[in-house]
């Protein structure tokens, strides 16, 4: 496999260089017209052999009548890939390894389109569960180190298909913006003995001005310090590190707020594109002096994008297609031509 | 002065809450149509009575027949403004402050349109020159804790006006990204006893494979682990912590290379939209228990928008127009009439 992942040596953050993904860049004007799948939806019933082989499938709908409900399989072209080997290599300062990890994409729903809240709870379940059961799963990968599920949906979200689509990924770093948090709720913990998150999600429900809808077992809430208008986060009430630790019984419960949330959000701001994000705790961490399990909380973070905002950056993580060796060579043989 | 900034309890992040912003609040799609100075450019010659007072002026062009060579004045609608008061104040685990700060707006010629490039290398060591002056002036109100230059050029990018225009901000925090550098900065000086900048650029002068240009006092370079395809960083080759302290003999050296970079930018990717932000050192860091002078070095950034790669969060900042408070009843509200 091509390209690499490289570690800058002030900032510490590995950047993930995936040259084949050149093609997509385009002046920003063209975009617009940049996605199509050319009339053949390769997610929609009868085109599975567009896809690659399945890692899981459920069928517990028949009323769909597509033989089946969700499908899950490896990306055609992954970000990263399972078979790597996960060592880094250093020269001087800089540090390099390849790219591995794991990239899977979730098909939610044989339905070609339609808003997610068009989705029964049942549906929605579902896709929470697969989701749970496929990180359970890759959690088992010791060369692992965080795992999560994101979701672009529209154009303007880095969406690239209009069908229903999720995607998990399995990264063999802590991506920057997780880092910077876990130290900090490690911190916290050290002096309160709690987990910031729990005392967060108490003083949300405390304060009530920006709770957006509450049941037993999950929150979703306006966070105080809001990145995005109209960011929304889902955390469970009872402390849990891992999404794959949520119990089986109450998905539903939380497949019922998040689908509620989706309907406000589609009514409120006119079906806008949107970012989905899992924020997980991070996995196989037996090289932290601390175990997460005390101060981390896992969460959803659902993001509008209504502001020009872009989402590849949510993470910390940065996507680049091209070498900077190749840049500057090609940036040195243009000065000569216009000398 | 309406809004506030924030700070989120577990990334730490603080986040500028500018209500007046949120009539920029579109859909993605419209965008393009947003921008219009209606005909008539506020910067340009003859409406000079447009703008504020003007903090600085120079006329050192006369063949430009304007009166004025490079004017800069205090923005009209600041993010962060001087009459404000910095003590943060807290409730439970939530932190805030007054959008305290400085934004001024450098336009950087009288000339309404053309490339950065079309300006005489002294005309743009007449820019970097004009920002030097200001930030040592700023750098004196101990209530500021970093100092920055940015750029949005073109639309894409962030650019409002098709004019040639820069920013001067004053943060009374220091951004989160530049925070990261600092602590991994100061580990590695701990150790080594010399700068990381230092270290790294000798190695990109080694390698030559990512170098863009050089000349006796600065050197062009697309670094290692780039975050964004034909990024370059331009540093000065002697250690400097500030721009502030760069020497006025090597300002006609650094536009020298700062105007060819430009040139090789815009015939290698068509013109782009691009970010520039210069990075330095912070100021009045007498909370620090470690001086950055040993280990911090200013260096500019230059970030063409080839990829739809975003370019608020590029200091890791975020700016939100919409109070969560806000966003939440309103998603309350829009839950109850579609129930």
């Amino acid at each position: 496999m091509q390209g690499s992942i490289r570690r800058d040596p002030v900032s510490h953050r590995w950047v993930m260089f995936a040259p084949e993904k050149a093609q997509t860049i385009v002046r920003p004007s063209q975009e617009k017209n940049g996605h199509s799948t050319g009339g053949r939806c390769p997610f929609c019933p009868g085109n599975e052999e567009a896809t690659p082989h399945e890692i899981l499938r459920y069928n517990h709908f028949p009323h769909l009548n597509a033989g089946w409900s969700l499908r899950i399989f490896p990306a055609r072209n992954p970000l990263l890939r399972i078979e790597e080997d996960p060592r880094s290599r250093g020269r001087g300062l800089f540090d390099t390894m390849q790219r591995i990890g794991a990239h899977e994409v979730v098909v939610e729903t044989p339905r070609h389109s339609g808003y997610f809240d068009d989705f029964s709870p049942e549906e929605v379940r579902d896709i929470l569960r697969a989701w749970r059961d496929r990180l359970a799963d890759l959690q088992g990968d010791r060369r692992f180190k965080y795992l999560t599920v994101c979701k672009n949906r529209g154009r303007e979200a880095g969406g690239t298909i209009d069908h229903h689509y999720s995607e998990i990924i399995a990264f063999p770093f802590i991506p920057p913006a997780i880092e910077t948090r876990l130290t900090h709720a490690a911190e916290y913990y050290a002096f309160h003995r709690r987990c910031v998150f729990c005392d967060m999600i108490a003083q949300e429900l405390e304060d009530k001005e920006r709770i957006v809808r509450e049941n037993d077992e999950f929150v979703a809430f306006c966070p105080y310090a809001s990145r995005f208008p109209f960011e929304v986060w889902i955390a469970p009430k009872r402390h849990l590190l891992h999404f794959s630790e949520t119990p089986y019984e109450i998905l539903l419960s939380l497949a019922q707020i998040y689908r509620s949330v989706m309907r406000r959000i589609r009514h409120a701001l006119d079906a806008p594109a949107y970012n989905i994000i899992i924020c997980s705790g991070p996995v196989n961490y037996d090289d932290f002096a601390k175990n997460p399990f005390q101060f981390f909380h896992w969460h959803l973070e659902i993001i509008p994008r209504v502001f020009g905002m872009n989402a590849i950056a949510l993470h910390g993580n940065y996507i680049n297609p091209t070498l900077p060796e190749e840049a500057a060579t090609f940036l040195r043989k243009k000065g000569e031509e216009v000398r």
